[in-house]
């Protein structure tokens, strides 16, 4: 074929080389990183995916591959055959992996020239997002990508061995499913076979790896994308990937042991930190309480702390009224926060706004006393009992929101995760894991005046709770458990119902009548009635968990073609047009046009 | 949480006890096979995803399980606590993996019930295909289902581990990804954000994981969802899935010899085949020469004879004809073929005109001279050449297609396959891999009076063969290769092309103008002038592959829900219907309703 390798073969990968490999005769291909003339000499910095080393060229030596390299640019790609050798003594650069060696190169091949770059492939480069997404391909050269890319690579390694190791199986479950009238955040397909029909992208396997349990697979996993259709967001994919896994015959205490054990070995293994074991864990009650959140970041404490009722009949009428109208009074103290402008106040005041609060009461803990525009409503006795609530001291600045239960845990849990970031509170090298236990089974929602289940419909309710879903189904909890790691989800999952006289009530409960139910969920309503065991199981968040280790906070640095509203260029970033042919077959017609 | 588990936990799969076990306190979960009550003692075959093991009930040893077990029925979910013991003398069964074994059983717990399945679950039943589709969940419960989607996760496995050794990175490419007029084939999914305009879902991540090498991955896999918008047939599903590979700085014959290692290691691995290395290879104008088609089935012979110079002057003008006419002549020796009857004979000629033939002349070669209509017509000469030709042999049946040499080959080239089947020349155990390379690098397409790829347009011509796409492009080989299996293909690929310059061509001579090549390709056809490595790759189908190897014919016994027309009730099956509001988002109509 006289292919342009010839009879090259690589030996080594760039990145590969150090002393070890001296008077080693090698043959390397990669990317200019970087042309330099010194003396006559050439030296060329040579990249690979697994990092950079200098060539030599010689023009006594060799000089065919010296007048080569003369033409070579940044970003060609060349080919070489050379000896390694000790670089001469004073050019050692001991910043670099390979920076005990250089090539001596013999022969040079260029295998494809470049157009200049529009902007360098290292480190270091601010470059606009624009235009690094615009030359994706260019972008993805970066050694930051790369790593991240190679990290998530192994994160996927790590997790299927685990997987493997115990017992589960990954099964593929159909990307083309049957639609349903309502499925919001479906993105449909509309069918060219039969006219007038939609396949649907599944939000998730749910309902299939659940029917993989009835089958008796027993333990099924899958690295699987999925897709909802919503506007793009900073940290959100319409096409995401998630780690899915379900069980048969386990409890809660076997899902979490096994999942936690998992989540340490990824942490062991692709980044080097030890994860304590068992994670600790918190039910739903306990973080809103603390926390205001259900997904508290754990690396401060700065815990919200109610005093309702101490308050519960103080002069000062806001905070009595919300008491007294079944609301309640939380406080943080902001340790050391006094020294806060009144500005900085204001600001947090508008930011607790957003979350609904009225405004936020604050009092300065000063050396001559407290400093608040509230002060004065308070009893003495009102003012021991929220020093010592708080343990205030001096120095600290101490907030409060008075409303309902949600608007004041909310905003002031909110407000603790903004100053933890703001304030500097987190100890960034930290990873604080905690299982997120007992959330609520459903909850009401007043403009559609039913029931909406607050994990998903297949949700099993906690047994002790079974009873309240005639009485009070508000306030059943459920077998639902969230994975959080430093106030991020990382996981969610629950132990499904089992039992189809469960799952009627559950539709019924959230007004979904039985013709909507067969619909929507016929297959697996019949398939619990042929002997489904008891199962439960969960989705990790690969994006996110990737982001987490890779410690970045874009999306864009763990996905190697992401959509993005900006970049014009990128062939995955938007959808394109289609001409009436194509539509004539899907029997569709477009009301509006493309902008 | 009072799980209906409370503190049981399962020590064993049921499938792994045996006469080591004896003595054990064992916990077993799983569906009940049978039921059997004999002289007062109750028998459960408990089946789980490993096996099944007997229970022994005695109502004087544990009155409360017995009463229990009493009110069991098939596909019962049950659990149990018992004593692993060694079976009454005489009852052992060797049959069975736990024959051995019973388990003493103390607790039963009916963990759920069942209605009566439409199905016995077991390895033998008869069943009709739709209603095995209908319960799909009950179907996947059946051993031989359990045993080859269990097959299939461990190839991938096995996939997995070979590539992640050589240095592949398994990364992600998008599902949604940018639509383009003329998208023939392509799933189309309206965007809800950017209303008139589409995704297309990926036939292949081509184009994606020529990025990732233009980008430096060097060396990528994936295994990954593709979809093709087609009615449906029996092998194929419009969602399918393939191992899809790419490799920089590689020629075909390093791509070749990494891809074969893998599917020799997954042979030995998954069920225990030694395929011998290297597989021998065949241009694609040997195997269309000796076997008619560019997928030979190896395991028998039977070859194809080109007798086209022996007849070019033959009395025949039906085979002289043909030859002075540009055509050709050739014939197979079907060995002991002449016990054939004439209705036998007159089926293989229908059989050939599908494929175009005017009709399929034979001879018999009998004790007593060669009897067939047109005997008459040959010379001595011919008919000694001929004999010799094809080694003829009384018993045997000559059989003759003259034509062009697309009809010829075609025609004879799926006779064999056909007679290879029908006749039980096929060595059923053998394992017969063939790389066929050299393929064609266009064809011309009367219809649209232009040329298009034989594998894709990205794919590179042999280099000794570039020149011809200026002076006669219908000649120029591609550096494409298929592995042939058994007379399937089971994967495909090719080196591509790197050089701008090259697509160029490759686009002008395909009647791609410059406008058409920038819209749906100019994300890769600008990447190609920054410095693309040389690459190539492959693409090998999962699903046939996972068939070979658990020896099917049927796709729906290595997909675990698989999309079929006959079934109604299956969740995936079938597109569903959407309501008027959603269509509104998606700024589309329908022209025609929904059957």
């Amino acid at each position: 074929m006289n292919d342009i390798l010839g009879d090259w073969k690589r030996t080594h990968y760039c990145g590969h080389l150090n002393a070890e490999h001296i008077g080693r005769e090698v043959c390397l291909m990669g990317w200019v990183q970087r042309r330099r003339d010194h003396g006559g000499l050439i030296f060329i910095d040579l990249r690979d995916r697994e990092g950079i080393v200098q060539l030599a060229l010689d023009p006594d030596r060799d000089p065919e591959a010296h007048q080569k390299a003369d033409r070579v640019r940044g970003e060609f790609v060349v080919a070489i055959k050379g000896e390694v050798s000790r670089r001469p003594d004073g050019t050692l650069n001991p910043k670099m992996k390979t920076g005990e060696v250089e090539i001596e190169v013999r022969e040079l091949r260029i295998l494809n020239s470049a157009k200049t770059p529009p902007f360098m492939i290292d480190e270091f480069s601010e470059v606009a997002e624009n235009t690094r997404l615009k030359y994706r391909y260019l972008d993805l050269r970066r050694p930051a990508l790369q790593r991240t890319l190679m990290l998530r690579h192994q994160v996927t390694r790590i997790v299927r061995d685990y997987f493997s190791g115990e017992g589960f199986l990954e099964l593929e479950t159909p990307f083309l499913t049957k639609s349903t009238p309502e499925g919001a955040r479906d993105y449909l397909v509309p069918s060219r076979v039969n006219q007038g029909t939609f396949y649907a992208l599944p939000q998730s396997p749910q309902l299939f790896k659940q029917i993989l349990m009835v089958s008796g697979f027993d333990r099924y996993m899958q690295i699987v994308k999925c897709f909802r259709d919503e506007d793009l967001r900073a940290d959100r994919q319409p096409e995401f990937t998630q780690i899915d896994c379900e069980m048969s015959f386990v409890d809660r205490d076997e899902v979490l042991s096994v999942m936690e054990a998992m989540i340490a070995r990824v942490f062991r293994e692709a980044i080097g930190v030890e994860v304590p074991l068992p994670m600790p864990r918190m039910t739903y009650a306990e973080a809103v309480g603390r926390f205001g959140v259900d997904n508290p970041d754990l690396r401060f404490a700065m815990e919200l702390v109610d005093i309702s009722e101490i308050v519960s009949n103080s002069g000062f009428k806001v905070f009595s009224d919300a008491v007294q109208g079944g609301g309640l009074v939380k406080a943080m103290n902001i340790k050391g926060g006094a020294t806060l402008s009144r500005k900085d106040l204001d600001d947090l005041g508008e930011f607790v706004k957003i979350y609904g609060a009225k405004g936020l009461a604050w009092v300065k803990v000063n050396a001559d006393g407290w400093q608040s525009p509230i002060i004065k409503f308070f009893s003495a006795d009102e003012v021991a009992g929220i020093a010592q609530a708080l343990s205030a001291e001096v120095g600290d600045l101490l907030v409060f929101v008075a409303d309902t239960f949600r608007i004041v845990n909310d905003a002031l849990g909110r407000l603790r995760g903004h100053l933890g970031h703001k304030l500097g509170l987190i100890d960034k090298g930290a990873y604080k894991f905690v299982w997120v236990t007992d959330f609520p089974l459903l909850e009401w929602d007043g403009e559609t005046r039913r029931h909406v289940a607050v994990h998903h419909p297949f949700t099993a309710p906690m047994d002790e709770d079974v009873t309240l879903l005639d009485t009070d189904p508000g306030k059943a909890r459920a077998k639902a458990y969230d994975l959080v790691l430093n106030g991020s989800e990382i996981g969610g999952g629950s132990i499904r119902i089992h039992d189809r006289a469960v799952q009627s009530k559950m539709f019924e409960l959230m007004g979904i009548g039985d013709e909507e139910a067969s619909i929507k969920f016929g297959f697996l309503l019949e398939a619990l009635e042929f002997g489904a065991p008891p199962h439960g199981g969960i989705a990790f968040g690969l994006d996110r968990l990737t982001m987490i280790l890779a410690d970045t906070d874009s999306i864009r640095d763990v996905i190697a073609f992401p959509k993005t509203q900006k970049a014009t260029c990128l062939m995955s970033e938007a959808p394109g047009e289609v001409d009436d042919k194509q539509l004539r077959e899907l029997g569709i017609k477009l009301v509006t046009r493309p902008k």
